[in-house]
């Protein structure tokens, strides 16, 4: 199987287009959570462990975001080593959220370090930046190829200063289209059984006109759709991203399931995920006609 | 002083404008070098401890390409956390090019690690991608601010397909352009002594004609200049990307000098960087009215 094939699947099984972020901070921890003797990186392993139990017979996907690991040193980066190894182990899909991106030797270098085969920090799925072009994208898709692994690569991103860039107009598209239509060539040879490329691309739900319009012209292209909650994205708004059969897209929420306990007094913080993910699962099952697949 | 005023200080005392690549790989080493019961990470560590040796009286920066280390998991990012660490007790100003970056409470997280006050990988620089747009540099500039350091935006990268995206005509100018003014207005408060701001630009080597021409119109805006060497760009052709006091950028070259050995036969590793270090400068001098300031 192919890596979007594996996703997919996933998705399918546990009806629910949602990846869990983790991206936890030391100012987001409950009181009385951080025992004596534990540096920053045993606590977030720590509570990275309780979100997975909670959560995985809902979620099908994690989303570690390095940057968050990489703040607190290497501290941090052990605390995602273990997080990706705890997750591989619960059953879940790990999507890296590195946004790494390169010239081709240097791009060579991060797929071996997270989507290769044997890759340290293995992963099913990197974020990566198209600024470089083909030649930064090539050594991942064929990692991801020998390994059954996967890129999503940013197309339009959910930040209010995304447009800076990505909604320049040349040749009357923008930017973003134009890269769009490139992660579609770059996933040609790289197409599922389910119909979507190894190759997927990241489309903010802050943007739901420009979500549903990519989602037409990008067929192939599975979506990863950040800005969901947290950063104003509803349920509503990104149903464009998806296709007819409820499939093609899978959103991500991170504060909003992590620190779901802050919303629900009394609950501890990992019931309060299980309970947020639920709710999130029916949200998004609510505008997809109840199902995917 | 501010990161600018820093690194163009450092290449002016030593006039030397080069900064040396730290990339190394397994397949690099020089036979014999990997003694037992070393790892990956020993390895590179002891490599990278013997070229600064070498060479720290010559060149003013050091750069380590996170993918290389990221590759050999956290054995690897040990030997880039070390090696930040003898870098800078070399007196050497340390550019991390990770090209990174996200929206910006993620950004802020990234510029926590490297380049803020107390960043765990501590950083004079670090190198940032601007797909994402303003609020993904933001927070990498207050960091800046606040600690005296900087960053290098990728403006127009050295790779053969950089220009798929970077080279899109947009109002009559190509995206690079554009990219390179919005560096300009980013660095505008972070101007110092030397009339270059903290906010610099990536521009390679490669492209000889577009680095004299954004070296005419980025007059705050100093240059990190990868493909030298290895990659292809001359000291001839970079020459564009100074100014005219020879200052204004900073070379970068990472295999001719950490593989030097390779084309000096029965000549020690370090010996052999520091005679390419020595030899790079003079070319680079050469087309420079021999000095720099």
């Amino acid at each position: 199987l192919n890596g979007m094939d594996r996703l997919i699947e996933a998705i399918e099984k546990k009806q629910n287009p949602t990846v869990m972020g983790l991206d936890m901070r030391a100012e987001y921890f409950p009181e009385g959570f951080v025992q004596e003797g534990w540096d920053i990186g045993d606590a977030i392993y720590e509570y990275n462990q309780g979100l997975i139990d909670a959560a995985a017979d809902i979620v099908p996907a994690v989303k570690p975001q390095l940057a968050f690991y990489e703040m607190y040193g290497m501290s941090g980066l052990k605390a995602y080593e273990k997080t990706l190894r705890y997750a591989k182990e619960a059953g879940l899909i790990i999507i890296s959220d590195g946004k790494r991106g390169d010239i081709g030797s240097t791009a060579a270098a991060y797929a071996a370090g997270f989507v290769a085969k044997d890759a340290p920090f293995d992963s099913d799925f990197l974020t990566v930046n198209p600024y470089l072009g083909s030649d930064g994208i090539k050594p991942f898709t064929e990692a991801c190829a020998e390994a059954g692994k996967g890129i999503f690569v940013l197309v339009k991103t959910s930040n209010p200063s995304g447009g800076e860039l990505q909604d320049l107009i040349v040749d009357g598209m923008p930017i973003y289209e134009h890269i769009g239509k490139r992660v579609e060539e770059w996933g040609a040879e790289l197409v599922g059984e389910h119909g979507y490329s190894s190759v997927g691309a990241v489309v903010g739900a802050t943007y739901p006109e420009q979500g549903a319009a990519l989602r037409k012209v990008l067929p192939h292209t599975f979506f990863l759709v950040p800005g969901y909650g947290a950063q104003g994205g509803s349920a509503q708004g990104l149903s464009g991203c998806f296709d007819a059969k409820g499939s093609g897209a899978i959103v991500n929420a991170s504060r909003s399931i992590m620190c779901a306990y802050k919303k629900q007094p009394g609950v501890d913080y990992k019931t309060a995920a299980r309970n947020e993910a639920v709710r999130m699962q029916q949200d998004l099952l609510s505008v997809l006609n109840g199902q995917i697949g």
